[in-house]
């Protein structure tokens, strides 16, 4: 898996530059994501079925993330419905991921209740027409485990229908409506006022184009390697999408703005520093959240939380930097030789 | 084994530029090779002496080719005559690969034979003057196993004769013409009416030479880095075919247009979007084949396949190409930066 | 770890050119530093709590750096105080390297004392405003052992305090001055007269800034790989440091040349050689003298130095270089292709 | 060790171009080294102490080379005399190689004897004014065994003098004269008219002096890694070389064209392939000769120049080459992208 290696390799060929004799007594790791400050550049990306790992779920997930005064994405296809989270952190920054359904009906209804409940923004993922070749889950005939649901949905979860096969592939290919096309965007916008992101660009060609049909904001992503194989790393493929996001944004008013985010093997907190370095205005972290909460729910959750927030400030007090934005100013990070 | 190697390194180092947001329901993966249809562009290399993996031998695989509608090469030292795959599988589109033998009669005969018996193309194969340094073929003093013959043949096959050698080293030592030139690819041409395809090019000059001598199509291949060690992947060595092909299939009439194909290597349905995008018609596999036959004859080679054509499948829809022609007009594979 | 493989494996990405036919029977390996002369261009890094490794502790090492003429820095953090290595080793080559307190009072008395004890020049440390992120120190959650001190001070040593972290972290954070900047030369400047040596500059930007602050030397140092980990290998960021000393020592007097020393993953005398060759006027080692140390004390940290010597003279010999001079001024290093 | 896996990972770096459809039914390996005829374009390289490995010895391995028509090189270390060598092989093509010692007496007579007896080369090595470091030599204290004798000398062979200590490093410090300069090219033209090779010359610069001196070839060598640690691969050093030499002959009269020659991991026929398509007229094995003599004396030596001269018989085929002129007048080799 090409792709899954370089997500991490990737990294490791980009060296920083730190600057010495620096006063770095205060350091401020706050953003603004859309408009909404939060505490640190590092936010949760959206993970389905996070029941699977803990029974804290997606709850657990969204308690941490406010804690940390951070932003969290909910996935479509959580294991909680979109109201139940919202209840329960009535104060959170949440994202609601959104799948396209082929069934609009659907689609337009979990939007209008992501909206209703507080989520404020969409965060349409556009790299999953279909599933990407997960191995494994052939292997185990990936199934949602019978104590749990999709709990937006009424219909039934991902069976393996009894077949060698991935049941959230089947459940993709059967309800994932696949002919969508930046059209559709519009769709999305006639529907709700919410900003719309969209999860899954990696060229300078669909960034583009994304800017031209009024998306708030682009998330340089792969899907954590997840979709299609062969892709370059995200952190190497956000220079392009933010070289192409800066030129538009030229001829943009203040206030409208695209941001650029990146997700996609980040680890440490120099790695946040790399991709902030590069232009990306926050990170959004995956897997690591899931070991978390696997391990020990909320509370491993905050703590995967807090050893990125304690190691992004180390690294940019390290590389004397005491805002985020400064990393954007000056050559941090260049390519190996 | 620096080729082997590289054979699929090659392959790694190249990334992908998915584009998202395309309609991807209707795919269409066919696509015609010297005029006929095949229903994806993977197509079955010639590999001698097939009954050696199973009982299918090389029925096998052509039924299996033809099931999926694409294009098998039967090998000159097949373990059954072409004769008899070709009343096996009456409908298949059938490729004869021919080893021109010092007795030129004995070519002539199998050429004709070839011909009579519905093969639609003659793949010359040309990198193989004298036998490549198979080690483990020379350790296990590889011979034709008592109960096989060469069948398209009357004479005794492959035998180690007491060396510590391997016996088709030898075989091809005594039995085939290295004296072979491109002048002979007019002497080929005077005694068949099938199109030619030279299987074993992977320098833009031999490509230029291969073109003015009336070839129809070019197989980049090095033989499944079975023959020299150190010449680099085909995937390395297609653009400066691609290349030189378009360049002079400009001065061609559309009915002659040169067709550029490769092998080696191909493991993923990524691979082959890669070898599309750079230029090639279509692909063939060889030992992939072979496991499946090994595995389960004709089901098993019928699975491999299968597999494949899903992958590619896949990877048209999440690189956002619908049809194969799209792969070469707009840059889905980049080099490694 | 990216960087401390890196300080390795960026020597191992550089080419020696050998000259040959050179009379190599008298080599002079001799140089100096800051105007004093040194048997070789090897010198011993600061490394604190020595007395961990061996009861030999800082003097040990000291005197085995005296007995071979050569240039030992002592920490800060030592577990003998600059005294009683001042007195156990009077005639040698001592710099102070040193740690600013945010109690000025307590750093200002450090550097007085070095002064009047004959340490020839402060080493002040710039990278370190918090200390790295070293996981097996958390893991540990290191202390000092009762039975030793930081021997220049009164108060406490580190202390992990109960909790899961690195006692020495927790050190630095209280007690290490984090708003250090550029203008606190001109104040370290005004209570000494000793030269000032900056340990911890890897960019040219950074250099410049040096040497406009009246600084004597530059210390190319990554700490090792053991604070900001993603920095370059030393001997990468050396050239540019070289180059911009190089430039602004053109605008300076003879006796008023800021010079250039390195360390970080000096392990062979070839290393020596090629981070001499792109400009080092010498080196500094860290682990290897502590590896002697622990190994047999002063003993084997005499052993260890022997040995650096005796492979820098084969190399210089092998190289055709006789005078360490001369490394400069040939390409005797050239990147791999 | 950098420069040991370089020699054979350099080759791999590089990438044959093999032309089709040649004629390669009569190919031609031969070639002339300093006039003399050769049966193939691969010699043996001298090494110390044969009879280390094997009762056949220095003899064996001569007998070994004479058989196949080619030329080999006796060390001045050989632990049988020049004269025995000389006699057991009265028709062999023998070059000596020299190591000059600080007594010119023993230097000047071991020069004598060799044109006494028929040696029609000096191959002066020039990469050893002092032993390189090699660490299993110290570790193990080399001696040479009580039954073996410098056989070319009366004095006592390498001893460790009970020092933990490599007994040869210590022979080579006391005896071998690391005062030679180019100067004592002309000393040792003055005393002998044999031709001089020198051996151990990586850069154009000294190339350059070489050729000045009028030595009659150059072997581009790092004396098989054993020297100074750090160098280029030869397969790397040598275009720079031939590039030089090439540019001088254009002045020199045809009767005294200087050649080229390399060793150095040189293990297969597409080694050789590559060096002579960089260049090289011919190359020198080292360890793959004694591996052979080790495994089984005489009969051992000439299977692995057997092997060698098969391989690159076959390589020639597969490339399209018949003859080994042919290699440097097309690009058969090409770097890695
Ligand atoms: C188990 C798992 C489930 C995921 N589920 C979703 C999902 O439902 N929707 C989505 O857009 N992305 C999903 N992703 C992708 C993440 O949002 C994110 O792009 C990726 O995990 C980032 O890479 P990282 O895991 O290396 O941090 C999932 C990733 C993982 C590992
Ligand atoms: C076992 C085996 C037998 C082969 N026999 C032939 C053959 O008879 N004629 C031929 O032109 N190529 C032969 N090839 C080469 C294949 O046609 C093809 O070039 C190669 O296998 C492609 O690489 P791949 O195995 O990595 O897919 C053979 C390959 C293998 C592995
Ligand atoms: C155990 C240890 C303790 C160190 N303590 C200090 C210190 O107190 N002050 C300092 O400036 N550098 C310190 N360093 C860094 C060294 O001065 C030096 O920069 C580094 O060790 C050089 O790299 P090397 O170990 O690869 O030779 C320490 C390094 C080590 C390994
Ligand atoms: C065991 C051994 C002994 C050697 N002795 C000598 C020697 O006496 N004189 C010399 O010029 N080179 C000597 N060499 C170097 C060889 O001549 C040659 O440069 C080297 O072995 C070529 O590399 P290869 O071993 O990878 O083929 C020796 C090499 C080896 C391995």
């Amino acid at each position: 898996m090409q792709t899954l290696r370089e997500n991490r390799a990737a990294f490791e060929r980009l060296r920083l530059r730190p600057r010495v004799l620096v006063d770095v007594s205060k350091l401020d790791m706050s953003t603004t994501i859309l408009g909404q400050r939060v505490s640190m550049p590092i936010c949760v990306a959206p993970t389905a079925m996070c029941r699977m790992a803990h029974a804290d779920g997606e709850i657990g997930i969204a308690k941490a993330a406010t804690t940390h005064g951070t932003c969290v994405c909910l996935s479509s296809w959580s294991t909680t419905s979109l109201e139940d989270v919202a209840q329960a952190t009535p104060d959170a920054l949440r994202w609601f991921q959104l799948y396209v359904y082929k069934d609009r009906v659907v689609t337009e209804r979990l939007v209008r209740r992501a909206e209703a409940h507080g989520y404020r923004a969409i965060l349409l993922t556009v790299d999953t027409p279909l599933l990407g070749k997960r191995e494994p889950d052939v292997r185990n005939r990936f199934e949602l485990p019978p104590h749990l649901t999709m709990a937006n949905f009424v219909s039934e979860g991902p069976k393996s229908e009894g077949k060698q096969e991935s049941g959230l592939a089947l459940y993709v290919a059967s309800l994932i409506d696949r002919t969508l096309t930046w059209e559709d965007i519009k769709w999305l916008q006639s529907i709700t006022k919410l900003p719309i992101v969209v999860k899954g660009i990696i060229t300078a060609e669909d960034t583009k184009i994304a800017v031209e049909h009024g998306v708030s904001g682009i998330m340089v992503s792969n899907h954590g390697a997840r979709q299609l194989d062969g892709v370059p790393a995200t952190i190497e493929a956000l220079p392009e999408v933010v070289a192409t996001v800066q030129l538009m944004n030229q001829n943009r008013p203040a206030d409208k703005q695209v941001e650029v985010y990146m997700d996609g093997g980040v680890r440490r907190g120099t790695d946040v520093l790399k991709a902030l370095a590069l232009g990306a205005r926050a990170v959004f972290v995956g897997r690591p959240v899931l070991w978390g909460l696997a391990y020990k729910g909320e509370e491993g959750v905050f703590n995967v939380l807090q050893l990125l927030k304690d190691e992004l400030a180390l690294a940019m007090a390290l590389a004397g930097c005491v805002r985020v934005q400064e990393l954007r100013e000056r050559p941090v990070v260049v390519h190996e030789t």
